[in-house]
Formats: structure tokens, C-alpha cells, sequence
């Protein structure tokens, strides 16, 4: 399926009104079904499906292991994946049980308690980062985002190892381009603690959750994060880096290791 | 509570390295419970939140009117609110009828369910626009981003009728900013059909199919729409104008109005 399409548009400037084609972003309406029952539709690019649905499972908790995914039925015509499990993922079961705790407390919420949950998670050692390979990997990362500089209309999202870049991914959401990194690493085996994840989006708490869920010990933004996702990252260990542009960036977390 | 915070970071240019004061955007985690049954943690700014769980019920299909509401508790401390309803929402039921239909089908998902539904909402008379009010009322809503000014991490969404700004609100999520718009709007009894939403975020599908869900006539964005955005709104002749900056914008769709 075609990533752009052009659309006949009267485009203004000033005076001027020319009616012309103009390249549009591509969004598909993708449903993932888990052993027979409709779990999601999450709207993308239609690109790297299989990365998305893989990583989209693995950051909501239904499975653990790449061992847990029985088979994957992709079918790019309906924009559909059927993905059988080898068993109910433990992660999620625990998840039901504490929202039904958290419902009859009547307090906390599913949310806070996964917060709680993700405590344990916490970095061992800091990686302790090169700046100027960091600014470099923000230069390439910009060169590679081809769908943006043609329709305006995504968000990138690429792993680093050093300064070699190992994924690369765009889509018309900031998660959706996160997961499908994320899928593409946990299908190749690629062990993710000292890697870097680059994006272009804003970081807020859910972004980086999935960071940390993962064990990523480095989120590198070209945007801001949000007070959530820095108390979070500062809790876990993990390098926060904001409005990386150019010879500028700004550090949230570890302080300590650049002062 | 704050909209802002300061956190100490670590700003680098070239070669300075400054230790300093940062403002950050607050994020927070707004749980709403509708008859005692928790529904949803939404991540946004904490501002505007009853606005933001009456234009999400809406938006959601929880009620289709006002009145449907018996009672709103909002807790700022907690952050929740306990949502009480006259009867369980009509719509609400035939969106899970509609989603075991198409499950058993396995064809359909619920997702394109929805689209079939949304195609009665067809405006009766496409609204022609001034487009010199439009560019007016985008430069007015750039110098009203006052959060986005200090933090670079939130979007905006305005309401306006003509020339005048009638609601204006921010959040960490494009999606929350519209529903804080919808929100206030409903608890106001304001009349949408000719009013005309903007937005500092790209238009996906989700975002048009709020729009056409309360049969407002037009959505201008400061950024990119999607070719689901455009086809939806061509299906149900929303006036659709993308990339709306100084001079310059983009018409996606009821071209011939423009000719």
C-alpha cells in the first residue's frame, strides 16, 4: 500500500490561488485481533504492520517474550493482523487483577499502579552519553525522515547504537513510530539497554513507559517532555534529552554525570 | 494545580554548559469513573477537566446530551472524576452491539462500523468561507498559545464564530484540547453547526470524526491532515484547510466553492 496520495487541492498564498496535487500522508484503519477477539484498531502508516502490532502487544503487556507469539496472520488488503499466543500473558493478568483492586478501593487507578509497577524497572547504571555523538545522531535522524519532509504529516522515531542508526521508523503517531522500533528490535533479538531512541514527538509519560518497559536507557527528543515523563525517567535512571537541535539540547535526568 | 513547573537542567550550546532553571509542562493522570466504574486515565494538562471528561463522554459516545448527565464530582486533589448518568447511553449500546456483530463477522471492525455510522452526519450546506477571517483568526490563536510559548509542549484548540474567538484551550494531547472545546461548548449550549475549530495539531481521522460527530461545519490546522482526514471530510462536506500559517493554506476539500 502507497505511504502518500495525491489529492487535487487549492492551495492559497496571498493572492494567489493555484488548484494543484499535493502529496498527502497515508492513514490506515490497522485491527489487530488476539486469538479470535478484536483488541485494537490503531490508526497509522502502513508501513512495517508487522513492527507495529509486535511492538504494540509487547508495550500493552500481552506478551513477554518473542516465545509467546504463536503464529502472526498479517493481511495488508483488510489492514488486519491475527495474532495467536502461545498461552494468556501473565503480565496482563496481573494487570486485570490489580484494576480490579484498584476499582473496589475506589482510589488508586489502573494507571497509578502501573507506575508502581514499572519501580522495579529502574536502570542499573546509568549510560553515561557521548554529547557530540548524540547531536550527530540527531543530524542523520533528521536527514532520514522522508514521508515528514514530503507531506508534514509524521513522526520519526529511529534506534541508535553509538552513532550507528539500527532502525528507523515513521508513522502518522508518535507511539505507533516508538512501537514499531520496538517490534523491529524485539523480532531481530536486539538487546535494547544501551541503545538510544531517538524521536521527533514530544516525550510525555506514555512514551515513556514504553521506554522503560523495554529497559531503553536513553530517550533522545527533538521536542519537549512533560513534568510526568521526567519525574519518571529521574525515578528510573533513564537519560532524558529534550529540543535537541542543531548545538543545542537540553539534559532532565543524571545531572550528575554531565555537570 | 500548576500548569507549569520549573525543573533544574542542564542546557548546552556548543560548547556552554549552563545549570539553570527549566519550565516544564505538568502532565497529569485524569481518571474518569462513569457510575462508579473507572472508564479511562486520560493524560493531559490539568486545566480545563471538567470541559475535558464532558467533551471525552461525548466524543465517546456516553451520552448524546447534556441531560444525560446527572451529576459531575470532579476531584482536583485526586485527579478524578465521578461521572453519574441518567441511563446507560444508547449509542454506547449499539457501539458494543455493533462491535460483536463484526467480530463474529470477522470482517468489519468496529473502527469502519463507525465510519458507516458517521456517513447520516453529512452537512446539509457547506459553509462558504471568508478566507481572510481565516487567516485572521489563525495569527489571533498563535498569539493566544501562551503555554506552548513557555514550554513547546502543548497543542491548542480555538472554537470561533466569524472573527470572534468564543473558546481557546491547551493540552499536552491535540486530542484532549478538542475535547476541552466540545466540552465547554456543550456545557454552554453553544450551537457548533457554524462555527469553525482550529488547531495547532495535524488532522488524522479521529480528529475529524469528533468534528463531524457534533456537525461542526469546519476545521482549519496550523499543520498536515491525513488522506482519512481528507476522504471523511469529503464524504460528509466539512470544510477541511491544513497548513494555515501567516499567507499562506491549503483547501482539501468543497473545492468548487473556491474555484
Amino acid at each position: 500500500m502507497d505511504h502518500t496520495k495525491n489529492y487535487e487541492i487549492i492551495r492559497i498564498n496571498g493572492d494567489s490561488k493555484i488548484l494543484e496535487e499535493d502529496l498527502v500522508v497515508v492513514e490506515t484503519a490497522f485491527t489487530i485481533f488476539i486469538d479470535g477477539e478484536e483488541i485494537i484498531t490503531i490508526l497509522s502508516s502502513p508501513k512495517a504492520l508487522k513492527e507495529l502490532c509486535v511492538g504494540y502487544i509487547f508495550s500493552e503487556g500481552w506478551v513477554e517474550k518473542l516465545e509467546d507469539i504463536k503464529n502472526i496472520d498479517l493481511d495488508l488488503i483488510n489492514s488486519t493482523a491475527h495474532i495467536d499466543l502461545e498461552k494468556a500473558s501473565g503480565l496482563d493478568e496481573s494487570f486485570r487483577r490489580k484494576k480490579s483492586i484498584a476499582s473496589s478501593g475506589g482510589k488508586a487507578s489502573l494507571f497509578s499502579n502501573l507506575l508502581d509497577s514499572l519501580k522495579s524497572q529502574k536502570i542499573k547504571e546509568p549510560l553515561k552519553l557521548d554529547l557530540e555523538i548524540v547531536k550527530k545522531n540527531m543530524i542523520d535522524f533528521n536527514r532520514r525522515s522522508e514521508l515528514f519532509q514530503k507531506t508534514g504529516g509524521v513522526h520519526s522515531c529511529g534506534l541508535y547504537f553509538q552513532d550507528e542508526m539500527l532502525v528507523f521508523e515513521e508513522d502518522i503517531g508518535r507511539h505507533n513510530a516508538l512501537d514499531k522500533i520496538i517490534g523491529r528490535a524485539l523480532l531481530d533479538r536486539i538487546d535494547l539497554e544501551d541503545k538510544m531512541v531517538l524521536t521527533s514527538g514530544r516525550v510525555s509519560s506514555e512514551i515513556l513507559i514504553k521506554i522503560a518497559k523495554r529497559g531503553i536507557s536513553t530517550i533522545v527528543s527533538m521536542s519537549a517532555p512533560t513534568n510526568l515523563a521526567i519525574e519518571l525517567a529521574k525515578e528510573l535512571s533513564i537519560n532524558l534529552l529534550g529540543f535537541v537541535r542543531g548545538e543545542r539540547l537540553n539534559i532532565y535526568t543524571n545531572l550528575e554525570d554531565y555537570k
